[in-house]
């Protein structure tokens, strides 16, 4: 029998990048955390550890990139591989898949961060049982990967569900949001920086029965209730530093529930969306490992 | 050279039903429209037409069944085939599907209206050079298909998106809406219907110049924005009996491009959207079209 063969990961994240080398979760040979600094710092970083490990552990036959966005990934594109607009210092137009590719001399299958996410939940973790799904994070910003048909939805582009019109009452949430393009989209009302702005405190601090957290779960609600509506999503796992705080869950699948107001007499959303509305399998390896699942699924 | 082989196509919409048989747009051999009654009116109707024109045509090899829902289209579903909870008289519960496969002795693909739709359009329509887009209808609801990478998307059941939260300012809007689950839904604020409790007058009685016309492109553009953020799709055909009003079209790609706020910097959406936001390719043949769309891309 063969043995499977030896891929990397990058998951470049908006402050912290891991690379990682393996053949799935339960092998993982090498593994490293850097900060991610501005790209001509970053990427000789990334090529050194997948050179010296290599070296020592054997070549690795693709590696999967999963980035912070906006990005391209059209194989079909002139620009791709490149980091599109950000605000992020020293990183706007880079060719960072192109980078890699030719500095270790191997394919890359480049998607945001999400995508990567999203097929690592549906081979290893909380959605190997379905073929419609959502992988969301809710954090720094609000961003996710959705799988239709057992493949991942790209579009042009890919989304950028984070921004997201949702309705907001001004009389009961008079913050005006802190998205710099869109103001009071999602993720201007709900990521992590738009709550420390709003209540003076990082999500983190604020106790349990601190009125930011029933917002918190009305507004992730409109982004399920209208993934459930737009896209009759199976399931929608919740990831990212904003939902550690558990107690969230029950809040948020108690107001999509009261969003949808029974209009959906259907498995699975006639019930308490426990089986809908979850955290993801992998935990906070859900995004290395994400990496990983890029490289597995290539073009997927 | 074998000839195509025949297929039937039904539409079942609210308020009547077209049946068709053909292999494609420039063939239809026969076709019929009817009111729809109650199902143990109209669906005797359906049958008769089929077993009439086939004793003459020859018979179909397979049934299209584009349906009015919401529908239970899954194939490994103990009630596929069925008319789920329906305000229309007669016909919550009704075995749609399996009640003409049984009269006619022939396979049937039985999907939403929308969906149909949405198939014709990339099979013969607006939608043919693209993998990943959206046909939308605004008319006494507000529904959609979506395709992503050449699929239709089911998830569960099938979307519903006309039933998707929007902002609505109050002060400009003071109209609670009009759909009996949600208030103001999109549906509840952008169906024909809710423009006619709004104005007091259907919208084919309202001027060019009539405020409500700003306010629908308004609503419309979220639903056309939130499209394009969460799903990238490349194109959103509009349809139905609301956008026969084509100064529609361009009020709608300005507020969507304004609603965007410039954050997309990829095409397509970096234009002035006239090769996302069109009307239908087929126009009022997209529907009893889709239903013949449902017959060839059987398990599409």
């Amino acid at each position: 029998m063969t043995q499977p063969a030896l891929l990397g990961g990058i998951e470049a994240g908006g402050t912290k990048t891991i690379c990682l080398i393996g053949t799935g979760p339960d092998d993982i040979r090498a593994q490293i955390q850097m900060p991610t600094r501005t790209a001509d710092e970053t990427i000789p970083d990334i090529v050194a550890f997948f050179r010296e490990r290599s070296a020592e552990l054997g070549p690795v036959a693709r590696v999967g990139l999963a980035s912070f966005g906006p990005i391209d990934r059209d194989p079909l594109s002139a620009t791709w591989g490149h980091v599109l607009t950000t605000p992020k210092t020293g990183w706007a137009g880079t060719d960072f898949a192109g980078a890699v590719a030719r500095a270790l001399d191997v394919p890359v299958t480049f998607d945001t961060d999400v995508n990567g996410a999203a097929l690592a939940e549906g081979l290893w973790g909380a959605a190997q049982d379905v073929a419609d799904y959502a992988y969301l994070t809710v954090g720094t910003g609000i961003g996710g990967g959705i799988v239709a048909n057992n493949q991942l939805v790209h579009g042009a582009m890919h989304p950028e569900l984070g921004h997201m019109a949702v309705p907001r009452d001004p009389e009961t949430d008079p913050f005006e949001g802190h998205c710099p393009f869109h103001g009071d989209c999602l993720e201007g009302l709900a990521s992590g920086p738009a709550i420390e702005a709003r209540w003076g405190h990082p999500a983190y601090d604020l106790s349990a029965d601190h009125p930011a957290w029933a917002m918190e779960a009305q507004y992730l609600s409109v982004l399920a209730a209208n993934l459930i509506l737009m896209l009759s999503t199976r399931r929608i796992l919740f990831g990212g530093g904003v939902m550690a705080r558990n107690s969230l869950f029950a809040a948020l699948r108690a107001q999509t529930k009261e969003r949808l107001k029974g209009y959906l007499t259907v498995s699975p959303f006639d019930g308490d969306l426990t089986d809908v509305i979850m955290p993801p399998g992998l935990g906070k390896r859900a995004g290395p490992l994400g990496a990983l699942a890029l490289a597995i699924k290539a073009n997927a």
